[in-house]
């Protein structure tokens, strides 16, 4: 069987999206010029060195070896230790941390490059730095110069990971329901009882020490969601020196026995008299969780991204060495990679991966800019469809990247089983599909009757436009498909806001995300088709993103006059 | 958490398709009146129980077991040894053989609903029995007296179980690369030599003799497809009394490490030398295997119903009883299948699972009924489309039905996984979907100029004249539904036939497939809902079947015209 587990990391994509695909150098735009694109392409070679290197090996490693519990204490797969340090060493848990908290601060943009790799080659791995990521984000706005000094510094550092404990077996989507109690000690710090579950990398052993953030009751709070406080717990309650010193009443009750992220410790965690610090507001608890949820969701779009490349990369690299039967204009066997539905496979994959990628370049280049009310809003319209757009397709993505490999796709030895295995987690967590709609429809499209929508609709209506200039046949095409899937998007809004805050619209929110999810790619495609057919000669790289375009609308646009319709049945009686 | 591991067999759903959604009682006509619809529906409820209270139970079990090989010798789970012999000894492996080869051959229409129930019940376990009646369907059409005696009476019996051996690590799509080498002996058996991959039950414990059926190529024999021949090889021997004897030279070498359906044994056999016996003519091995394609294929989509079943069965239960956050009109908390989002998702899956269901026993009854070539014509367009389209879709309902349990659908324990799991195969085995669509647009729709699909829109057009002539709004709503889908059917029929046996109409011949099985589960509701709406008062059953015909319009059949754009665009350039 050919190795199809080597990961290429996209940097000339990325080279191309920094530079090119926006108009602009949008690295030099987001930094006022303290960084270029070439900076940020360097930082990313970097990055994908180590990433296809070090971390893409322990992948499937990982997975067949899981994690396990030994006296109390979870064992992460081997090397994964190792891995940990290494990325720590070459600084990138800093680099991706804000200014504000001690880091490097590098713009959003560029660590959805970062974000991307480090999925792609090893989600289970890259979890851990994305949920110590979320920890700094939240203490960085809410905590005391004395959390600050004793966690925060750490975890910027790398030296300590982070954690977010908000589900209990009650307490899933709806958070209000949280039990876990913490009741004032005469010291000023809380004493925590309760369990937890589903705590990502909750006990592991690649670190020194764990800074959990715990969301609990406190006596006499007012019900519901209004009643929650954040605290740190961490696993080892630091010494006068602020080293690791006694052990916290934090049990590591068990690992979860999950469909897949093997490598990744999802923890039931048992909070027994633990001690505990406020972090914010008392009942400010959902406040200081939703700070860190904008990152944390476009963190999902960006695993997603990086999931289904590693499982198109794999799918691909199969195709191009198998040789199977013969096609129509090659009777002498072929590769089938050339064999005409595979091909489709493969193009109606890599062209819908090109347009995850753009957006969350463009994402992350919207919150870079977001300077008043109006940009903070487009930026986060573009929160839930990134979220849920990516990780739904996600599934269908890896599940493709199985049939490309046909009946070895479904043999755990050839990786692909993994990669479909992984992914499907990717919908669930931060937020349900489901609830990524609720808050798309709600907050962001009824609320404002559709304006913040009608201006990513108008940009699509330029970017139609520019194509149409253009002397070529598949920007003709793409600007054709394009404004139809325009069209139908503007209805699908105006039926949406037509039926209002009403169960119609809850039931037809998914369909209405994933709407907007292949318009915004459509908006990225016809964006880096202008982008390429402006070059003079056309190079390979220039011929496959041409060759995306076309794929994409073909393939995927087509999908957005049905998903109106479904809109406009609202919910079945 | 709630025990949604309970399989419920939908023998009312039968009872009703039996009986009247084709218009009169089927299986009477199917038999001349040798059965009626009511003792097709006893039959049935029986299977069930035998499903739901023996083999279910062992699903989960035999999931986590999984397979072993000890000493050469495959260990299938606890209890499924005595799970078969139950099978067998309630006569379940007869009923299914056709009366030329001793069994008591039950119509296909009736097979549908068993077959549905055995694969719900425990897919792994039921692969067994289809197997075996795969063997025995080329037994029967193919061997000679003595082959009969030997061979095919057992396995009617169900005393031993039959394989096919098709599958080398360099043939799998391509049967013409078959090396496996027979040559002749003296004494007229042959001498088998090479290695077979894929074999799905190759090996077991719960019969005492396995009959495999093995492709191999002879010596001069013409190159390529033209020149595979059909052997049998037992594992055992046969001694003079036709008792399991002497042991073949077959060696069970391994079983494959899969991403699901881990109860049934996926085996390595190498044949060293092995005793086989020609079946049909030298060289006529492939016509030997096409001969149990049909069923084999149909069996899959009944396995992809019963699956998808299961499935739904399992995320409904689940959340009926999942109590979490408050919707719109129930704030005090309720049930996650009150919540929109889910009720789609729900209504999603068991409005495509009932088409699937019909499908089934319409093409069954094509089958059946099936006296001349038009007929045959007809009943064979179905087989790819309903292979295809079911296989494809139970993917997204089986993840559908991960996703209705939230996070909790992410640990093995809830069972949910394991269907996703087990599912993800079937698009796979008995031909790719791209196989599938490739005979369908090859031999079905092309060559004859798309007359035989011009009878089944005329059939479309014949249900949708009578919804219109309802005065019921879901008549109305899914008349006009049906008739877009009809015309855009149409429209992509005579593009394909356009393109010709080009390399554009292969590249887009797995969309059209699924536009068709969209169309033609689109048929079966207008059936369904024809039927219903002529009681003249309303069961719940009813107003289910009303609520399922509705839905499916809106969340599927609106999936058609972009299919057909797909159509269009054929290949990419």
């Amino acid at each position: 069987m050919a190795d199809t587990s080597a990961y290429v990391p996209p940097v000339d994509d990325y080279a191309f999206l920094f530079a090119e695909a926006f108009g602009e150098d949008v690295v030099a735009r987001a930094t006022g010029g303290a960084l270029s694109a070439e900076d940020a392409v360097d930082a990313l070679a970097a990055a994908g060195e180590l990433a296809s290197e070090v971390l893409a090996p322990l992948n499937m490693s990982g997975d067949r070896e899981g994690v396990t519990v030994i006296d109390g204490q979870a064992k992460t797969p081997a090397g994964f230790p190792e891995a940990y340090r290494a990325v720590v060493e070459a600084g990138w848990i800093t680099a991706e941390a804000p200014e504000s908290a001690g880091g490097d601060g590098l713009p959003a943009l560029v660590q959805a490059g970062l974000g991307e790799m480090w999925n792609a080659a090893n989600t289970s791995f890259a979890l851990c730095s994305a949920l110590t990521t979320g920890a700094i984000h939240a203490l960085d706005a809410y905590a005391s110069d004395e959390l600050r000094e004793q966690y925060l510094t750490k975890l910027v550092s790398g030296e300590w990971t982070g954690t977010m404990n908000l589900t209990e077996p009650q307490a899933g989507t709806d958070l209000g329901a949280i039990r876990t109690m913490a009741t004032p000690n005469d010291d000023g710090t809380w004493s925590l009882k309760g369990q937890k579950i589903f705590i990502t990398w909750g006990d592991h052993d690649v670190a020194d020490n764990i800074v959990h953030l715990v969301l609990a009751r406190t006596p006499d709070a007012p019900a519901g969601a209004k009643g929650i406080s954040l605290f740190v717990a961490p696993k080892f309650l630091p010494d006068a020196s602020g080293a690791p010193g006694e052990r916290n009443a934090i049990t590591t009750v068990s690992v979860e026995h999950k469909l897949g992220i093997h490598g990744s410790p999802t923890c039931v965690l048992d909070y027994d008299g633990a001690t505990g610090f406020l972090v914010g507001e008392l009942h400010g608890g959902l406040a200081g969780m939703f700070v860190m949820m904008n990152s944390a969701r476009v963190g999902m779009g960006l695993q997603a991204t990086g999931i289904s490349d590693r499982a198109y990369q794999r799918s691909r690299a199969y195709a191009e060495e198998r040789m199977q039967g013969s096609v129509l204009d090659r009777p002498d066997g072929t590769p089938i990679a050339e064999h005409p539905d595979v091909r489709r496979l493969l193009l109606s994959m890599s062209s819908e991966i090109s347009a995850m990628r753009a957006l969350g370049v463009y994402v992350g280049d919207l919150f870079d800019r977001a300077e008043d009310a109006d940009g903070i809003r487009l930026a986060e319209l573009f929160v839930p469809i990134f979220k849920g757009w990516t990780t739904e397709e996600a599934l269908r993505i890896t599940s493709d990247a199985i049939q490309v490999h046909g009946g070895m796709g479904f043999i755990e030895e050839s990786g692909a089983p993994q990669h479909y295995r992984d992914a499907r987690i990717m919908p669930i967590y931060e937020g349900t599909t489901a609830i990524q709609s609720n808050d798309l429809i709600g907050r962001k499209v009824i609320r404002d009757g559709g304006a913040t929508v009608a201006r990513v609709l108008d940009e699509v209506a330029e970017a139609t436009a520019a194509l149409e200039g253009l002397d070529h046949p598949v920007a003709a095409r793409t600007a054709e498909r394009l404004e139809r899937a325009r069209v139908a998007a503007e209805a699908a809004t105006a039926q949406l806001i037509a039926f209002g805050m009403t169960r119609d619209a809850y039931a037809v929110s998914v369909p209405y995300l994933m709407l907007l999810g292949f318009v915004a790619g459509g908006l990225m495609h016809a964006r880096m088709l202008a982008a390429t057919l402006a070059h003079e000669t056309q190079t390979d790289a220039d011929a496959r993103r041409i060759r995306d375009a076309d794929a994409y609308g073909a393939h995927h646009l087509s999908r957005v006059a049905g998903l109106a319709d479904v809109v406009a049945a609202g919910e079945i009686g």
